[in-house]
């Protein structure tokens, strides 16, 4: 047992640390700035790129994807070799220090990530070739449709999109919601989930889908918002309507039937990430808790020398840390034993993360006064960011209540 | 000691809820169309002036205003004395149930109610003419510009606007922040709290002054977001800029140094409306959250047969029941001993309220799955503004240590 | 709506304060150490007998007791009818200040209470005059025999005791603990839940029937811990044996199949002087723990003026304040409406009380250091026996879904 | 970084394991009995010294102990070196399963531990010679007398106990309670914190000593209760009279002023220890918690079918297994970088684990209905014993505050 990251890890922390103060922290300002100027209300802001070109020509690029994909491979120059989710952790949570603009500039955001995988890992090669290259690119921009607004989609046997094969193709019908980056003109490529075969058994029902966004009969009607916010810097949330959405047979992932099975296996590096880069965003409203209470006085001593205040700050400390280093346990599993051996673990973090960082938040934004709340202070778009996670991959109860059956099943 | 409420009260209560039903909660899906079609975009909605008119014709409106300027005097063709604020109480409540439309209606929504109040209580009979009376009438609506962004105003000490006099006026310069209603163009008089003697004791150092919109030097510079939402229809949360505003002398309210005195009467029966309306907001989450959770199925059945989500009604109910005895309680102590007496009351339910309230709005979210943080349904924006009351007036943690206080002095 | 005492709870609310000051207080340092010295370890110290003596010579003697049996009536020389519920409930509180002493010194203490209610509602004259009488008088005491250690008894159709009719009498057999007051062996009398008839629908199945301490076949067998506690003062909580126990059939309380009415009409008033009880150990707690931090300082100040030690006082109030308005609503409620239609608060109050109170008696101890641990003072005790309030009746959790489904009804 | 056991600890946890299920468990229930029939109420039943014999056979002898001394070395016939704080720290976890009868048989309870560990760092030869051999061999037990009733001890400057040179030897005189283990007949040695120079700077003022049990003057005076357990089975809690003791200079641990020095020195491994037997009576308790729902019955089904139980287990899993990552990465710092650099997360386990244990219990203790408040399960003496975790070393309040100093002190 050995709780030191690895030399590569070092210095990738290193380097990407750097970046963070060269680049990132000082374009947030002017990425806030051009958001107001957009013509396109859903577009990234100009300095995304200019970003993303900066962090590529640094080899600070693609480092979520393992295997000969990976950052380190051909376009890093690297060591031939992506990292592994024990390597890419902990720079995660550093690029969720600013989680609007970190992870897209290095081409690790939510949700392509999770689709690239899911393309280098089911896709066929002309799959991969037509979307897997661009996305590797940061040319375009992905979306993964699978909640429905008319069930509960956390479970799976409750979807109603069909997907109906149709001589050579397949026909597409349904509607979802909360399809993160579908409002993002440069979103290109959707994959959906849809029931093949109502009939099946529970979980040989769903297959996925590519469908390309100019198919007709795909229309995205209008963004969701989570709490006021409307995530427009990073695609927003659509409703997306499929009507009669007609795509070509080898558009389909896999096989059918296999819509679950890629959902599930989607689902482990994904909850790495983003339980690392929660991690991120707490302690970056550590620090803001921490240089705000220690400027402001109030009843003649600076704030951060209440009782109350200094608990919030110990307590959001201790549960960081724990917390960090459970993510960090089931990153190793997932490369030494894979995301079967660590079950209980990735359900664990997707139980652990969000409340614990929401927590963070809360005490922070507390901390601010009604500064906390607004738009001069990332703390509450935070909060309603990790918000979303309580629900993301189905509700935690869900989670909670298959790790309990699990544990149970040791003593029956 | 009698629990029920008195015959008025009940009249009340019951033709109250006939116009929530006939009136309010058709006119909700209105509003919300109506707000996206607005040419002013910090305006209220047409369909507002038409249930302000309803209400009216109903005897329903300034109800909120105790004494003989109170609802059943003149305007209401009643009883000639207004509400006391324990036959109010569940009236604010029944209002809270929707809270963009009800208080308004009924010309009973804060910040005006708190301001008639202080007009009522402390104005000369000149500047009740010329601003108590379009209170009265809903013709204006007005701002109380205390929260300031440099400082911690949760201290009084610390405010940094000054009030100087200069001749036959004074002469206004600060920055204001989180003025709630002051994006409205209809916004037309501002109460604005500064220091016109930084050398004095403490609590005399701040005076009131009354600051028409149109005054030179009064700036509505910008509106401040609380959880993305800018509030918009109800005036949003401004920044003003005093930049050497000049007014009569005769503007100032009661007297040089009486201005931490007004802003303490102030808060006591608003304190009550907020926390009343924020259980009626309780009220229909819970009703939403059973509602959803009846007609929606996971894994077999319906979801509000899954324990965690009974055990959050129950929860939720239980909590509320207690919180509302509170409050009504503390309604009774300051129409029976007034506000000193009902201190440590007034404080309990500014404490316990927001709190409760926000826990009964996460579970109601989370029971509706993303739709809960999402525009199709009132909860998140509820949500949202629940969570600023664990602000306003001074954050929980500064009324909690002065509770404190008085608790320890009993045994000292 | 009226939240002041009525003359009458008034007048005995400052006498029975006053017998806590010269009776009660002086006598707990007199009752530890009598404790020590008893010949039967589960016997009431002699003092006990005392206190009776003077609480009965001040007419503050079976106040619990409503109606024509009630305090008030020919053993108290008074008024001629017992106290409300809401009358007592305020009484019951104060005795909750002292919960070893008080209670039992005004012979108002569980499960007496409870069993005496059971006897003068549904007792033959005979029943009554053979236990009621001398229960009223103080003589004897009593347990009420309910729960199983073999099954989980919160569902009553779980019960496994037998009642058989046999001849002229019935035979029962079963085993019960933590029969709380049977260790002491003057307890007299054992009001028995058992099943009659196992076939019936569920909630006939049960009966109550009366078991004198000496009849053959009921064993004594050992005492239950509460945590290290044996609460030998009080009668500790028995394990009891029944072996073929037989008693005359006219022992049956009402007739077969009413046992599950009896035990659900004994459970409004008792819930009621719990919760009362226990608000009265939390304001105990609560003095204890500003006197404590008063008194000690540590790193410069008195412990009472750290933050985070103001915040547990706070909270501590608030929750307070907030849980005693419910449970008085309750004692009105039972009074107007009865224990039916007051079913949501009975609910309420037994699952918000223990869970109150135990948070403020944990803040208690913490802020005593590891006194508050010890048997010097009395709050690690009181903290254990107010756990026990989160199981008796059946856990928190079958009352909260029990609730949630009276919620969720509103809505079907 | 690398979650796995290394092979000595994987070979270790096995063999212990196997211990636990060949011996342990197994006498648990003679360790009961024996309990009930001692002489002396405060010695170990015998059952104890065997399983040391056949502990000390198979070589699980001192494991807690570091470096030359540690297991492994000569008393084990081992590797010649000790096992790291995170090699040992699984064990502890391990013997935490049974922690009245594992850590002893071990030889690895405490206080023991701490004191062998302060010797072995500390001590003189002779020192070393007359107290480590025989407590390393377990034939003599020890205490720690570090707490005063009356003053907050958590601040050091607050001790009362004084220690003054007289001649060539010194002169003890203060009192002590919560001495852990010194109601034992078998404590021979008390380390005991004092003041030799109350005019130092805070750190320097306090002095350790030791004093053998039959010191004139010394009284061990009473057993001071955990929430009514006496804890007499591990030597209890005494309350120590020093009065004029006189024990010879030599005595004195490093010199006058080393005090405060050596205690912070000893809370290290400590804390590990402590938090890694607290995560044992955790892991037990779940499986407590697991087994007892399966098997009992309410409404139809299991209890472990109830949502909120189920939701019980999910949560406890989780925070367990955040909790025991970090306690691993502690030990892992305090081998490689030391005390001083595990500063932080040594206070932050002090904080974390109580409490979540605590939490666990409670759960496991609920779903056992009244059983687990009983002598019957381990539950309730458990979740005392954790209980008093909250306090010792000092309140977590303290620590807290301490941590959180360290954490804004990156930001001045």
């Amino acid at each position: 047992m050995d709780f030191a990251f690895d030399a590569r890890t070092e210095e990738l922390r290193a380097k990407l640390s750097e970046f963070m103060d060269s680049h990132i922290y000082p374009a947030e300002p002017i990425f806030e700035e051009q958001l107001a100027q957009r013509e396109n209300p859903w577009s990234a802001p100009p300095v995304v790129e200019d970003l993303k070109a900066a962090a590529r020509e640094r080899g600070l690029w693609n480092l979520f994807l393992p295997g000969e994909h990976g950052a380190g491979a051909s376009n890093a120059g690297g060591h031939g070799l992506g990292l592994t989710n024990l390597q890419y952790a902990p720079l995660a949570e550093i690029t969720g220090r600013s989680p609007h603009l970190a992870p897209i500039a290095l081409n690790c955001a939510a949700p392509d990530t999770g689709n690239m995988e899911v393309l280098a890992q089911f896709g066929t090669d002309a799959q991969r070739k037509q979307w897997l290259e661009p996305l590797l690119d940061g040319e375009i921009r992905s979306a993964f449709a699978m909640t429905e607004p008319e069930v509960a989609s956390s479970d799976a046997r409750n979807i109603t999109t069909s997907i109906t094969r149709d001589g050579d193709g397949y026909v597409i019908t349904g509607r979802k919601w909360y399809i993160t980056g579908a409002m993002n003109p440069d979103c290109a490529i959707f994959i959906v989930m849809g029931k093949t075969d109502p009939s099946a058994e529970p979980h040989r029902q769903q297959s996925m889908i590519l469908v390309s966004r100019d198919t007709p009969g795909l229309t995205v009607k209008r963004g969701m918002k989570v709490f006021g916010y409307d995530d427009s810097s990073h695609g927003g949330h659509a409703e997306v309507i499929f009507d009669q959405v007609r795509v070509p047979a080898e558009n389909l992932l896999v096989e059918e039937g296999a819509g679950f099975g890629i959902a599930q296996a989607r689902l482990g590096p994904g909850r790495i990430h983003h339980c690392m880069r929660s991690i991120g965003v707490a302690e970056r409203a550590i620090e803001l808790m921490c240089r705000r209470t220690l400027s402001r006085t109030a009843f003649g001593k600076p704030i951060a020398e209440q009782g109350v205040v200094q608990d919030w700050i110990a307590e959001a400390r201790v549960r960081i840390e724990q917390l960090r280093m459970l993510v960090l346990k089931t990153a190793w599993l997932m490369d030494t034993v894979g995301n079967r051996g660590a079950h209980t673990e990735i359900q664990a973090i997707k139980i652990a993360t969000p409340s614990t960082v929401e927590w963070v938040l809360d005490k922070a934004i507390q901390a601010h006064g009604a500064g906390g709340l607004s738009q001069d202070f990332p703390l509450a778009e935070m909060w309603a960011q990790i918000r979303t996670l309580r629900f993301a991959d189905g509700p935690d109860e869900v989670h909670k209540r298959s790790l309990a059956h699990r544990e149970l099943r040791k003593y029956k």
